[in-house]
């Protein structure tokens, strides 16, 4: 388990990497039937005969199991204070049944606070990864990180 | 119902609304008990203590649910070919239970494919407004959509 790390811990170049989670068929039309009922999320027919020749994960899946990766990696467990959006999310690869997927967040861009000396802004481009090594999404956040407690 | 629409019947300016859909604390928590599991979406009491002084919606959630608001306006039902992504995504006010959100989708850019004569590219920027007219989320999709077949 990743150590917290406050603002001053961190250089820009640093890598954190998050655990890895299987993606189940179950999950992928249970969430798209709810939020992105397209047919190559939803019907194995379907996603058969389109061009991804398979179910695939709805993107707004795989954002936010690759939330939960990073989030349960503890990196910013005492010292984020939220982000305000999510900027450049790009989906790269389908992310299909059975696939293992885990996360690796490098801190881009440091930003002390002029306002809130308290806090500083940390950007931090996320790519999630499958198990053959390829990057199937990457986004970048601009975070919020407190500064260590004096 | 929306009616579908091709590319060629897009002009930058073009607004398009959906239905609306009022947002429940069982799914709040739901969701965000899979996915984001911040004290502030799991807990009632965590989250009354908050800063947002009572439960919100994951950010993850608010994002699904407007892409599902899209979705079912049927807008780009025959048109659509997919996205590479989401730009700019802000999460400008809490969606808290009870709530009822909407999405108004504005074309801001419209560009033809060189290379791919029987596609276009329209930039949407999709505002999430709540039951008061206030957007708590923005977001921009750079949307593939077809032309109509000849």
């Amino acid at each position: 388990m990743q150590e917290s790390v406050f603002f001053e811990d961190l250089s820009v170049g640093d890598v954190f990497d998050s655990a890895s989670k299987t993606i189940t068929e179950s999950e992928i039309i249970d969430f798209a039937w709810k939020y992105d009922p397209q047919p190559f999320h939803i019907s194995k027919p379907d996603a058969e005969a389109s061009m991804f020749g398979g179910l695939i994960s709805s993107g707004f899946m795989t954002i936010a199991t690759t939330f939960r990766l990073f989030y349960q990696s503890n990196a910013f467990k005492e010292s984020g204070a939220g982000a305000h959006g999510i900027d450049n999310i790009r989906w790269i690869k389908p992310v299909r049944p059975g696939d293992t997927i885990r996360a690796t967040m490098e801190v881009l861009e440091l930003k002390e606070s002029k306002s809130r000396p308290e806090i500083g802004n940390v950007r931090v481009r996320t790519s999630t990864v499958n198990q053959d090594g390829e990057v199937v999404m990457t986004m970048e956040t601009p975070w919020i990180v407190k500064r260590r407690p004096s």
